[in-house]
């Protein structure tokens, strides 16, 4: 099993093209299914305890009869990606999914408890077509689809019904097709993009939606954590696109990017319309702390 | 291919049990899916076109790029269900689900632009389990998961991003483990159940939620015709739990199981606590508008 | 002064060039106006009844002092229209608004009661560059922008606060140069344009959003009339865009257009993308009403 | 052009009784404009920085053309003053307002791309009539009508859309011809009036509502940092009416008045019904800070 | 006992003066009671079994443990209404009140399950007091106290929990010491008086705000179907201020007066200020319905 | 009158069994009165001085006639509670409660302008029927029913109507038998139970939903005070369920209890499902603060 990637199913391993799953999943059938993405950094995870943490609280708040201790988890997840590892080529780095379901419905075959699957990915696909952003920024839109209200799919679970997320997506590529959309919450707050968090700077001061109605990242809270160390004043607020629209910079934090410019706001420029200087103060005191350039890593395969 | 049931999946046929599709298939990954299901009488599909309508009706509101043109999807869903008549019993009934996603996405495979599956269940499982409410009606319950908002995922999509019926299941069985959940909207009103449509009557008229905030589904639309052609007035009507706490009498609508009665709200008897004459007298409205007596079908396998 | 249009100030008339009015008028200093706009068929002004009645329901609701009673207003209206309709030619036909403010504030002029503005146009200008759409149809989208709630600014007063119907028009212009904006209401319904309302037609019904958030227009009410007349079913219900995206046909009515067809919403093509049957037929039965070709009229003007 | 204040409107200087704009402009038709007003001590304008900054905010939101650099800006503003100061007496003092439209809209005119007006008014008229609430106090009421929701016309972009402020003007009259309305937001927490920010004082700390949902005005930020500074705890707080009704003490800040006592709230006196000594503290750390007491400088005309 | 008016309490008859319930009752302690209030005409019970209907259904819906069989209701009422009327004058009317609490809570006593208590009151002393307004109109204003919302205290639940309807009065008087509030509910709709409904002429249509929000009373009920046994169309629906203050007509419906006119809404003359016809008119229905001249009834008080 | 404990009736003292008020009293009739309950620590009112200061912003807030001034409130309130103290055994504790209503309603007896209440209560009853819940924690039960929206019966009044309250109790007791409720506000965010404030630990830090939509206790504050005393974070913010669902350890304060732990929420353990280190620590700083085991003096009356 050395030559390629792997899936692991319920306890089996896979190779990619056999990796598959019975239609009757509770996955399939409703989407009823939790999550977590989790990257390395020279080829070892990235804050995997915040990750399998947040896993346990979806699990709960979803009151999936997940039943493996943590411990446990920690040491399939090492294994798992252990055993996908070699297939990175060293200046690559990658992903680790972990999937949790309700398992197999009764409607036909006998149900099962849960189902548990974890993949592997090389970030390098990805970078090959986004890495130019970390130089140009990203466009962001506010697409008409908003984000699920806590009282229907809590966005503090990290969930898999994401149909909204995929209508959100085609929404603002209406607008741009290089562009991204930042839903907004029922009230006409800021929320978060399909996978990712937005921050904006304004007088000096860093601001980024509060924890209420969105997913917070751990990227987020490592942004967070590093203007705080520095001595940039940071605060999570409710704000709304004239916000975005009147701020001096703004930047989107995600797991497999880190921390990435956006420089164009429902069609307008942020701010001069090019990478701010507090974007980049940022970038920089990312890379220090994780004595890491991801930018440069991901810009290695731009255009090829 | 004559022994057993057989699952379409994206063109070919398979046994249940080897009825996979990719853990990276949009349906998997992020929940991105919608569906029908139909069920048959005397082994016919009932309201197939009102169900291929809404089924393309979701299709479009979801942007999914699903091109099988209506002819064709008729075509072969005729031939899927003839593939698999033979394995019901004649005294049963069966069910077919379809389901379409955004395909595979280019994660790690080469991306498609969508999957189809389509697969077959006998109703008999179901009616063994809940035929006996047809006389003693179900117990709803309104849990604290509400239900999807429009601008988030509107309930008139038949979508498969359903963690949060999971959810209000289990709530639901907190207060009585035969309990069904009655989602209300984020207003307050009463919306739908997962996979069912409320009725209630109050001085002889028929009052529903209204279609706004639900599905709309095709066997309240049935009951909503029966009810005017006979003369029973019937409203689609905002109403809150105060409504069907203080109805004359309840019901719910389904594909697998038409109408049956509902005698407990929240804790308390519906009216007195049993079945209701008006209740009963739409049951026999659809037995004759079928020319088929779905509750004694249903029946034939209680306790089996 | 037969040579050229005149504008009514304030019992006065000038020449257009000329037709300035304080900038220390509450109209402009806070946007504190109401108005009207009727158009002519045949040089004759269309339900005139109709928009002095909403104008004097919106002089009230807004708490203006316009002393005027109806029938001066009546009177002054028709001699305005008459002294400016020499300037049209005879295939041409014409609008006049009325404005009233609550006059010059105090701020350093003496202050006044009102301010009461009448101004002519020829349809001409917007017919050269809309009548194609009669034959292709408009593209609607829907703007992150929302109309004004009642308690705010009730829609139902034909107000002049309109700097969000100006952003809106932006924003839809992101998505398409020649799209225009159907603002949704802060709950997510459907409410109206910068200036028309929105109808769709759903298996032979047409529907279009209540009349309790948006300007009940009067071509939306002679459209429902002219529906009710011939037997068409029609209905006044909260629309979402689920509605509209899914829709078999839509159009939208405006003083100055009548009724044109509406073929692309939110970038996807409404039912086949082109103008439909019962679109048509509604627009038949205007001209039958009016006796008077509207779409002719305005076609002679395309490309001129 | 030495003998009367001066208007400016597009480059041009006028007499105020001949300071008009067209009324085909998009100020007049549509109440889309937007706007600063700023006062001078000591014929010196008050922290323009923070509103000329606030004014190219307002003119990126609304989407307007305005094409002007702020430094020259800087420039004409201070010429337009120095033309007109003359018309002061020495111990009178005055405001500036700018206005900013999209311009003469091409009804019949020939479009242009912005209207640029500036005008000047000297306090003193203000002053006869209001002065005495600094001894008194203000009667606030909170009207029936609510303030704009941020996406309909976002209260942060300084607009002139205000026709609701007009109607909540009339409506706190009927209460008291003497009081001023507090509007509240849509979800019911205390915002701004109409133009002029709210501050309350309980158990030793300043509360005033949140920037979320209003116009965080200069002298309310004045406000708020000579409290930090002095060591008063200060915070903004979503507030409700019972937090105004149970206050120890409470005021209003505004450009023209800087801050002044509010005594009454609702009908009820606020605390004793009298000026509370934290409100009087702050009126004298105001005065140091501009070492200009702006209360005596006002109450010279009371009564003339 | 025949000297004077009786309170029925738990079982027991006490003379006004000593009709006293313990303090630890529940709806003394928590307010925690529901009622009905049923008027005579000519000494007889107006649409009891209305009123005993609705007196069960909000005994359920608050969950109440009130165990009398609805024949004994009937009963009981009948024979305390035949206690009392003979301290009615001929010409006078009365009204019984019914009340039904949670009974004492063991907080120092021995817990009961309920408390139930009847009172009756003449007519006399509100009509010499309010009989006037049948000739010059209520003036009815909407004050900031909003009715309850469905999910906390559902208006169709005849509840005492009505601290919000006191300060309500309280508020309306401020604009007006004569005023009485219409409650907005918390969407800004018109909902309900405390203790009357409010209805609006326009166009020669009957509106009123539809029966989600509300206490749908027995008055309001005979009112819409006397507009329609007449073929006066009569819509429920939801209205705004807007409506109010631009309609025809006004009038409002209550137990103790049947019909009203209501001439000035926020201080605004409806109408021509006068009541109108149509209010007349069904004015004039109602005694004939009634064979009972209500308002001549109620005049025979008026300045004694 | 040695030998019971005693009520206060408006100025006279009774034996609890005729301890009794008008049911024309504003109480009775409409559920409009506001309260406060203070307990005793070794005989003496525990923080008196803030219950005071809370009754009467209750008292402004409701518009009552309450004209005791706070001297004399002190007064009476000590010389009620000497004359009750005797009544308790030297390890009991008691509590006073004080309720003051807008008086008997000239409905048929003549009007007074409020009424006021003191009674007295031993802790015992519930303490031997609570207290073993220090070792076990309670279960918390989110309920259908909806705390009261600020514009209607703001929870910051300690207000009696509270049918909704009971309401709630039912609705938890469906789920379990033991369970309370925990309201939420209308925006689905955790407000309080009923008659106690909510909290919870997530990371080392003490989190309780905001003071905007809850009665924010005097015990909730001594738990603020004592965290922060002693270093441990301690933030009011907006919390859902799924917060509850994931933290920790969580607790309730009220002021009969001080401080308990909550081992349940929605059916699923918090945490361990037992008290957590946190709450413990809490208690022990409670105890310390106090110089007194409340928890052992609850114990005490265990099962007798």
């Amino acid at each position: 099993m050395k030559s390629g990637r792997r899936v692991y199913i319920n306890g089996e391993l896979f190779p990619e093209a056999e990796a598959k799953i019975s239609v009757f999943d509770s996955c399939v059938l409703i989407g009823d299914a939790i999550q977590e993405v989790t990257r390395t950094f020279r080829h070892k995870l990235f804050r995997w305890d915040d990750h399998r943490d947040r896993f346990y609280r979806s699990v709960k708040a979803a009151r999936l009869a997940f039943e493996m201790p943590p411990e446990e988890l920690d040491r399939v997840t090492q294994e798992f990606l252990e055993c996908n590892l070699h297939t990175l080529a060293e200046n690559e780095e990658g992903g680790v999914g972990h999937l949790a379901s309700r398992g197999v419905m009764g409607l036909v075959l006998p149900p099962t408890r849960t189902s548990f699957v974890m993949y592997f990915f090389p970030l390098t696909n990805g970078q090959r077509k986004t890495a130019h952003y970390y130089n140009v920024g990203r466009h962001v839109v506010t697409p008409p689809t908003r984000h699920s209200h806590p009282l229907t799919l809590d966005p503090k679970i990290k969930y898999r019904s994401r149909l909204h997320f995929s209508i959100a997506d085609a929404e603002a590529r209406l607008v741009d097709p290089e562009a991204i959309p930042l839903m907004l919450d029922l009230d006409g707050n800021l929320a978060e993009g399909t996978g990712w968090n937005f921050f904006l700077v304004r007088n000096g001061e860093l601001l980024t939606p509060s924890g209420r109605n969105i997913l917070a990242g751990i990227s987020r809270k490592t942004t967070l954590e590093l203007a705080r160390k520095h001595g940039l004043p940071a605060f999570e607020r409710d704000l709304q696109p004239y916000d975005a629209l009147t701020a001096d910079e703004a930047f989107i934090t995600a797991t497999s990017l880190c921390l990435m410019p956006v420089t164009r706001f429902n069609g307008e420029p942020v701010g001069n319309g090019k990478p701010g200087p507090v974007t980049r103060q940022l970038m920089s005191w990312w890379k220090e702390y994780l004595n890491f350039d991801f930018e440069a890593q991901a810009k290695q395969f731009l255009g090829m």
